[in-house]
């Protein structure tokens, strides 16, 4: 979930005055149209230790008018607030209709502590979730905007900033009791935030996670999140016409994605390919077999560029299981029937019995890629789906099922290379269509969507593998050994 | 919770017949314009064994065009299910857009009877509860129309029908698989069925309950139930202008309610009274203290009828305690302040600290009863505030806060004597205005307000009392004994 916020994503000083300069002004304007409506707007900053929450907030009261805005943190347990249900301490702190309250430091802070310090179990940490799902739907139910930043640091980052010993630092008190006991803790708190921020992301009040290593990009990037949040609960669509790129773009260029940390060099030749080849897929065979007598079930989804490759990698993991343990179900548009029930029905209905692989050729992740990109589903849509296809997930990784995913990436050169290469071979031609050709000209947004799918749905229990595609032989190998090396570990010996 | 289901709602063969054929037409009608729709309407089925789910659905598919219905149970489990995510078998049966789904037996027949077998544990149940909100919420967020109905009957009805072994029952599978085990637990099916309404009762989907003692009463409330429900998200609402008194009664007469159940001839007299009120008080003056020494609140709502009696017995208790332990809060219309909040924040913030008693004189249950009635309210507002009400009762339980509901109770009678005494007495005419005389015009809606409020809010945690109030007397000592011997339990001795 994480890896994409370490991309490199960032913004130079003289590009962040202009930015900042029009943004501020559209905050200011969508402040005053706030002040005339009947609901309040709670904007929670959460993130890692020394990822600048702190400095963050204070930037968006300076962009802001701090008459309308109400900052509150929650460092400081008062007895008044011990003395009471929890949750009291924020309802007496919640903004009313027209305002804009935020909250540093907030009901996420508690079981993200006590989960990192082992003093709350899974259960009751589960159970605390509910809590906070509850609350938030009783106030988006009533009306209210609910913007959930999520600030995100490298663990080099954090250790850099937390020791920086400086006077003023020193000082400051920070949102966490226990400030510094966190460091040496950095895996632990991830795999904590990532459940919390799992358990907790909804779709009337979802996560937003941004990358805060460079604090120009933290601070416009979470700026124009909240200016577009706002400004879509208030019925007005941002002004964006397609294609989506971030207004924050337009200005700096295209950011870095995950995409650009796959290694595209990487390669494979000859005698080694084929040994491997022959390796993994006596294997697979086994594996097969194997996970069949342990009744366990794989699901693989295979992702990834047009001309990735993705057939025929599919091909070499398909030889290598008997036919009778597996079955290869392709999606493109849906039909009739399909699109007659909820958008995961068709994927369901494919599950194959335990003991059995089932392997989706494109799959549920064409609701956050093609549908969004293409505007077949409504930003509403699009967006709550990252939850949805989670719990989706969860349900199969609890029933036993060993999940892989694989998108398959390829840079924009090798694709064009390829293309053409199937407008010269005859029998590839019927591979080629103009819509290919259409796709890429939006090869940036569909970039966007998959480092934001990458970023919402690479989770502890079903990560996302990200295949170096250049080389047909080198992503193979890299699927097989994957194949291998998870449905391995998840059976018993 | 399900003893307002046993007041012997009920319909004679004669109206029923009546009843039927406009609720059949109209029943057509709205599943006609139905199938010109895109969304499901999915109608869950459920409730105690033996209270006719299977006659209900088989009433439904009669009245309804049976060629855009499926029914579904799930009472027989294939190995095609078992070998896959428990869900599986849920989302294969789900409706298609336009068509209506009725499951009987669903996704709630497994936590039920895990629960009530113990074979599920308290984290595991509370667990799977919010899979099954989250499914519903997937469905719903969709576009789907999720209606739950849930079939009460008493012990004894239970009981007489399960032991009709006539050869026809006995060849009739139930959705149970476990048909007749659960006799004899009936109390603990009780205890379960409430946890799991409470869990899953949402405003994306709320539950229905509904007494199912009378098979004629039965069907026709679950077929107006989905009748409004279906009229209500088509965006027609129902016909029905205020009062809103059910269809159903307009040929029925009114239906008895749980007040019904209160026995208005309770009285206490002279010496006898002032010996239990001076008892009475003494006890609740130490057990005040033994509160705060133990840092235990008590919050105490009192509700009831116009004229019921409410200040002077809550001045009976306000004089047993120590005025530096208690706050005494009275509601009416919100003020601007409290307008620009949700509507729960105002009680809220009166929550006194641990130790603390606060008196609540008339409380959020506005909500569901002037607001419901006056209009002040939305329909889906006041229909979430019961679960928003639940969940907010429960984490002042949760907290340690010894919680107390009142209801006094007075015959319409009653209440005329005492407006006219009122008129009639100098010092007592600021207390009658011209509201009271216009609410005392809608009596049986808030008679219907009460019952429905009583049903779906007294709860195990945070149980109604019901008080008997046409003996100013008799009702003041049940109010102090009902305190005394709630908040002594609560405490340690």
């Amino acid at each position: 979930m994480f890896e994409t916020l370490e991309v490199g994503k960032q913004i130079k000083g003289s590009d962040f005055n202009e930015l900042q300069q029009q943004l501020r002004e559209r905050l200011l304007m969508a402040q005053l149209d706030l002040a005339g409506r009947d609901y309040p707007v709670i904007i929670v900053v959460a993130g890692l230790d020394g990822a600048g929450k702190g400095s963050l907030v204070q930037q968006l009261n300076e962009w802001m008018d701090p008459r309308w805005i109400e900052t509150n943190t929650f460092w400081e347990h008062s007895d008044e607030e011990e003395s009471r249900p929890y949750f009291w301490r924020f309802w007496r702190s919640l903004p009313a209709r027209g305002q804009i309250g935020i909250f540093l430091g907030s009901w996420y802070t508690r079981p993200a502590q006590a989960a990192v310090g082992e003093e709350m179990g899974q259960e009751e940490f589960a159970l605390y979730c509910k809590q906070i799902e509850s609350f938030e739907r009783l106030l988006t139910d009533d009306g209210a905007l609910v913007i959930k930043l999520w600030l995100h640091i490298s663990h080099d980052t954090q250790q850099a900033r937390l020791q920086d010993d400086s006077p003023h630092r020193k000082s400051m008190p920070r949102s966490s009791d226990h400030p510094y006991e966190l460091r040496g803790k950095y895996n632990r708190t991830l795999e904590v935030s990532e459940q919390l921020i799992l358990a907790t992301d909804s779709s009337h009040s979802p996560w937003q996670l941004l990358e805060a290593e460079d604090r120009y990009y933290r601070d416009i990037t979470a700026g124009e999140l909240i200016l577009e949040a706002m400004l879509y609960r208030a019925g007005k669509e941002p002004a964006a016409a397609p294609p989506h790129i971030p207004a924050t773009e337009l200005v700096t260029g295209p950011q870095p994605t995950v995409l650009n940390s796959v290694d595209l060099a990487l390669d494979l030749k000859g005698d080694e390919y084929r040994e491997k080849l022959e390796h993994c897929q006596a294997q697979l065979r086994d594996l097969g077999w194997l996970a069949y007598q342990q009744k366990r079930s794989v699901v693989a989804v295979f992702e990834g560029w047009d001309a990735a490759g993705k057939g025929s990698a599919i091909r070499r993991v398909t030889r290598a299981i008997d036919p009778r343990l597996f079955r290869l179900v392709q999606f493109s548009a849906p039909t009739d029937e399909e699109r007659a029930h909820h958008y995961l029905w068709r994927f369901w209905r494919q599950l194959q019995r335990d003991g059995r692989c089932t392997f989706y050729d494109r799959s549920w992740y064409g609701r956050v890629l093609v549908e969004r990109v293409e505007q077949f589903a409504a930003p509403a849509e699009w967006q709550r789906a990252y939850s949805e296809i989670n719990r989706f997930e969860r349900q199969l990784v609890e029933h036993g099922i060993i999940l892989l995913k694989f998108w398959i990436h390829i840079s924009k050169e090798e694709q064009e290379k390829r293309f053409l290469a199937r407008q010269n071979t005859a029998h590839k031609q019927h591979k080629l269509t103009d819509d290919d050709w259409r796709n890429r000209e939006k090869w940036h947004e569909y970039e966007l969507a998959v480092d934001q799918m990458v970023s919402r749905t690479s989770t502890h229990h079903a990560p996302w593998t990200l295949v170096a595609g250049n080389s047909k032989p080198y992503a193979r190998i890299q699927i097989l050994e994957t194949f291998c090396r998870t449905i391995g570990s998840a059976l018993e010996a």
